[in-house]
C-alpha cells in the first residue's frame, strides 16, 4: 500500500464511450488534514448518470472535469481519521470516485451497519439507487393498491427496487427488460407479475397482454421506443416518473411520437434527480434497509473485479450487459 | 320562428375537416318537458377540442355521434321554462350545440349577468376558455413573480387570458403566435412583454431573445415544433401545462425530439381538461368576470355571422385564422 490507482476522464466521448476516454494513473495515497478521513474503497458504484457527466453539455450537474478522477459512489473502510466521529475500521459510504483510496471531510461519509446488510448493498438497494426508486415511486407515481405500474430497465439496480416496492403496495407490476433471462429473473426473483422482453420485437402487444387494464404508473429508466409504447397504453390520470433515459445517453435521437397521450390521458410526467430530494433519504434508507435485512427486498449485483475493470464494466452497464447493481470490487 | 336549423356531423374527417363533414338540416323547435328550458341561441362557441370529438378514436371524451347535432357551448336567451329557476328573457350559457334553438334541464344552464359583461364573453374569457387558462396557470404552472411564462397560441381565447393572468402575478410573459399582426396585438392589447412569431422561421433564436433568463412555465396549446423548441429552453423545475396540441389535431405527426429536457431540467409536464376541475370554476369565473368588468382583462372576438357559417369558421379556427375567441352569431 504505497500508491493509489485512479481512473481519470481523459477525453470526452463522441457518442458511445470507449475505454480510450479514460486513463489509469498512479498517485500517492492522500494525506489527511483536520476533519478529514482516509478511506480505502472496497467497491466502486457504476451508474448510468455518469454518462451524462462525461459530456460537456447542459445537464443537471456540472460536467466531470477532464484530467480528474472519475466521480462516483464508493463503499469502503476508514484507514485514518481526523474527524472524531470516525474510527479506523468503520465501514462507510461516500463519493470518492474511481480510485483505490480517497479522502474527504467526515461529513461527506455515511457510516453503515454491515451486520444487517452487506457493504456493497449500500451502493445499491440500500443506497442511492434504492432511494431513487423510493422517491420516484412514492412522490411522483404514488400508486394505489390495484393499479398497474410498469418499470423499464426492470432488472437494473433501480428498477428491481421500484417493482418490489410497488408489489408491497398491492399493485400489479410489469417489468420491461432486455432478453428472456433477465425477464425470467424479474418475475421469479423479484416477484414482478410479468416482464416484457423489449428485444423480442412485440413490445406493444406484449405490454398490452401484461397490462390488460392499462398502465397507471410508469417508472421510466430507458426512454425511446419503450417510453413511446408505454405512453399509448397509459390510463387517464397516469403518472410517469422520468428517472433515466438510458437509450439516449450517448446522443442517440430519441423522438417521442405519442406525446399527445399526455393531453388525451391527462398524464403527469415528471423528471427528478434523487439528490434533490434529500429530505426523503432517511425514511427511504430506513425502509429499504429493513426490507433487505428481513429478506423482503431482493437484489442482484454484477461485480467486476479490480480497478482496471471499471471502464469496461461501465460501458457494459450502458449496453445493458449487467444484471442488477453494477459494482467494481477492489482488491 | 317555426323551424330550428342545425348542423349535424355527417361523416368523419380524414385529416383536415372540410365543410362536407357537416350537414345543415331543419328540425322542429323542441317541446319542453317538466324541468326543462327552451333557449334561443345567440352565440355558438367554436373551440379546438371539437376537432377531437369528430374522430372515432380514444380521447378524453366520447366521440360526437354521426347524424347528431354538433356539440358545443352556447349563449342565449330563455324562451320558455318549466324550471322555476328560469324565466323567459333570462340570459344563459349552456351546451346546446350548433343549432338555433335547444332545450335541456335547467340544471345544465348557467344564468349570466350581461350588465357586467356582454353575453358573448361568457363563452370566452368569462367562460370555459377563461377557466381553462385559470386552471392550467394556477394549478399546474403556479408561477411566482419574476418567473418567465411562455404561452403558445397567445392570441387565442385561452392564451390571451393566460398571459394577462400571469402578468398580474408579476411574471415576464412571452407569447407565441402566428404572424406579425397577431404578435403586435398580443403585446399592445394584451400587455405581454414580448411575442414570438413562429411563422418567421427563427423560433429558437427569437424565443431565446424574448426569454433571456429561460422559461419557468409553459402553457401549451400548440405542440409540435413550438413545444419542442420551448422544451430546450426550460429552466430547472419548470412546469408545462398541456392544454391543447392543435398542431396535431388532424392526425399530423407531432414528434417531440427534446423529451430528454424533462429529465435534464426536472420538468413537470401535465395534461388537463378543464371540465375535470369543476371545483375551481366558481373562483375562476368570479375572478375573471371581475377583471373583465373592471377593464383589467382584455379579450378579442372573431365573430362569424349566421348559422350557415359555422363549419367554415370552425375550419378557420383550426388553421389559426381567428383572433381571440371564435364565435358564431345567430340572427
Amino acid at each position: 500500500m504505497t500508491t493509489n490507482r485512479q481512473w481519470l476522464l481523459d477525453n470526452r466521448p463522441q457518442g458511445q464511450p470507449s475505454p480510450a476516454n479514460f486513463r489509469l494513473v498512479e498517485a500517492p495515497i492522500p494525506e489527511i488534514g483536520p476533519g478529514e478521513v482516509l478511506v480505502r474503497n472496497h467497491y466502486l458504484s457504476l451508474d448510468p448518470y455518469m454518462r451524462g457527466r462525461m459530456d460537456d453539455s447542459k445537464s443537471y450537474s456540472a460536467p466531470q472535469p477532464l484530467g480528474q478522477v472519475m466521480l462516483g459512489g464508493t463503499a469502503g473502510e476508514v484507514l485514518e481519521s481526523r474527524d472524531p466521529a470516525f474510527q479506523p475500521g468503520d465501514q462507510v459510504v461516500g463519493s470518492l470516485g474511481w480510485q483505490q483510496y480517497g479522502k474527504c471531510k467526515g461529513a461527506a461519509l455515511r457510516k453503515v451497519d454491515t451486520s444487517r446488510v452487506p457493504l456493497s448493498v449500500y451502493l445499491g438497494a440500500a443506497g442511492m439507487p434504492g432511494v431513487t426508486a423510493w422517491v420516484g415511486l412514492n412522490t411522483i407515481i404514488a400508486p394505489k393498491a390495484g393499479e398497474t405500474v410498469v418499470v423499464s430497465a426492470a432488472s437494473g439496480a433501480v428498477g428491481a427496487v421500484v417493482g418490489q416496492l410497488a408489489k408491497l403496495k398491492g399493485c400489479r407490476v410489469v417489468g420491461v427488460a432486455g432478453g428472456p433471462q433477465k425477464c425470467r429473473a424479474v418475475v421469479e426473483e423479484f416477484g414482478f407479475d410479468a416482464c416484457v422482453d423489449y428485444k423480442a420485437g412485440r413490445l406493444r402487444a406484449d405490454l398490452k397482454a401484461a397490462a390488460p387494464d392499462g398502465i397507471d404508473g410508469n417508472f421510466e429508466n430507458v426512454g425511446g421506443v419503450v417510453l413511446d409504447t408505454i405512453l399509448t397504453q397509459m390510463n387517464a390520470f397516469g403518472r410517469i416518473a422520468v428517472c433515466g433515459l438510458i437509450s439516449g445517453y450517448s446522443g442517440e435521437p430519441m423522438p417521442v411520437d405519442n406525446f399527445r397521450a399526455i393531453l388525451i390521458s391527462r398524464l403527469k410526467v415528471q423528471g427528478f434527480i434523487v439528490s434533490e430530494h434529500m429530505e426523503h433519504w432517511p425514511a427511504a434508507l430506513g425502509e429499504l434497509t429493513g426490507l433487505i435485512a428481513s429478506g423482503r427486498l431482493k437484489y442482484r449485483e454484477t461485480i467486476a473485479e479490480g480497478i482496471e475493470s471499471a471502464p469496461e464494466a461501465f460501458i457494459g452497464l450502458l449496453q445493458g450487459r449487467n444484471f442488477g447493481k453494477q459494482l467494481v470490487r477492489l482488491a
